[in-house]
């Protein structure tokens, strides 16, 4: 399977949460582990990260244990990103405690030789000329996209323009979709962002569910019901993670000429899937005990849920 | 047909309403308006409801060219209901600017005499001992359920589960949910609601679609997705008169022991499809010329928007 396999970039890191349900003043966390995790359930993942000296070996063997491929996960002098927030009692909204990047804020992505020639990409929220710098040290890509955020399209949206102008997709939510194409209507939103390179785009919006965007189709899923969100910390990453890992299983290749726009929907599916479950406990503890048939079965349980 | 005929009681209107895309300053409006007119392109529909003698002859003829069954519009001295409210620019929230209720205040529903026998009933969001003395008029009936709202459960709660004991269905947006069951998460809210009496729930979630609760089944469709949203007024009523319009047509029936929860789902849809067409423009408008080859036509959309 090393041929269906992925790479995922991003921020691996420390998160002190406070929810309504508790609190954890340290526990891993950061956009890349959170992806990695999620598609760790579909394909062969690797990721490209920096931590520093504090990080933990149990950290570091349990993504092992995942399958994660740690090849790119480098390690220097200082100490790893730390970020702290409260939710409010809703939890539809969060207020950051603290961001300390420390050794995340000089974070250049060096790819290892073995990853080069891996087919899928997963570019996860980090400065979009960094993101640029990695898609180049690739080779034979077949299908790349990525995460944003309102930073990144606010201060340096020539960048960040020139650099999803060659992705496959581009996954952000309802905000950023508005943001990015100036447009409230998240329809005419779409029809603007397709403009501009991706020829897929996934809009993300928390618990009422994903929808997905190409030129000729639309399609829509409703948040999964959960009977309690503990934490939602990382829900939007695993959401990625479920999506991308899903279409690097299925060997999903538009570059090829064959294209189902049914497994685009299912990578939907997956997406929301893997989402819905990283809500039902404290960060990434979910995944420490989820099984790959549990997946299957609540994408099962999306098909009744929406069958008519 | 006329077996299959619904009866829905409610309030006929004039609303002056104003959004970003421009104001009326008076027009036919009300609750049990949208309703029946939803409703009516589906089964036979008679309305009860009151007006004064300012009801222009225009508006009632319309409404009896869509075919609904005016007989029991009760004409009294006075003013007809004036509603009034303008829309933020999201169109998410309205602010009331007036609200005359005139001959609406003393609004004591007299069922025609040939209304008593039809199988189905949509009590529409009045003052709940007015809805049980309607129920109490009928005789026969098959399939019956209603909508509430926040000052009905707030200040005649008891009456108000008096009421509701004896319907088959409840239709309410997420808000009421909670407020009707005191729980936030809208799975727990809905088990509770769902020992209250009616076996089947619909929460209305506005642009973000609706879910369908029984007991053992739960069914969730997303909003669809409007480029233009004019004026929302009456979405969630036209939802109300899809969802219980399609089920009459089908002669839906749960006391006579078949049962197809498919037939639910889809009623849903239908639902959702005449909310969603009455975004289209202001107030009623868009019903002047909207066919229900358009409206099967949207069912169909939602199908490929969904299917996966």
């Amino acid at each position: 399977m090393r041929t269906m396999s992925l790479v995922v970039v991003g921020s691996v890191a420390y998160d002190g949460i406070e929810t309504p349900h508790g609190k954890r003043e340290r526990m891993l966390g950061g956009a890349c582990t959170y992806i990695a995790l999620s598609a760790s359930y579909f394909t062969k993942t690797g990721i490209v990260a920096v931590v520093g000296d504090d990080f933990e070996e149990a950290d570091r063997s349990w993504l092992a244990e995942k399958g994660i491929d740690l090849t790119g996960l480098e390690h220097v002098r200082g100490k790893t990103f730390f970020w702290a927030g409260v939710y409010s009692n809703d939890m539809n909204d969060r207020t950051t405690l603290r961001t300390d990047l420390n050794v995340f804020a000089d974070f250049d992505p060096k790819l290892p030789a073995d990853y080069a020639s891996r087919p899928y990409l997963f570019l996860g929220n980090i400065q979009p000329g960094l993101q640029r710098g990695v898609q180049q040290q690739m080779n034979g890509v077949r299908f790349v996209g990525g995460d944003t955020m309102n930073y990144w399209i606010r201060d340096t949206r020539e960048e960040l323009l020139d650099t999803i102008r060659s992705w496959d997709f581009l996954l952000i939510n309802d905000s950023e979709a508005r943001m990015l194409s100036g447009e409230y209507n998240l329809r005419r939103a779409a029809a603007r962002i397709l403009k501009m390179g991706p020829h897929t785009l996934v809009i993300k919006r928390g618990e009422h569910g994903a929808m997905l965007f190409r030129e000729d189709t639309l399609f829509m899923v409703p948040g999964y019901l959960l009977e309690d969100v503990f934490d939602p910390t990382g829900a939007g990453d695993c959401f990625a993670g479920g999506f991308v890992g899903y279409l690097a299983e299925r060997g999903f290749d538009l570059r090829n000429g064959h294209f189902d726009a049914h497994e685009l929907h299912r990578a939907v599916i997956y997406g929301s899937v893997m989402g819905s479950f990283c809500c039902e406990r404290f960060g990434v503890e979910r995944f420490r005990d989820l099984t790959r048939a549990e997946v299957d079965q609540r994408f099962e349980e999306f098909r009744r849920f929406t069958a008519f």
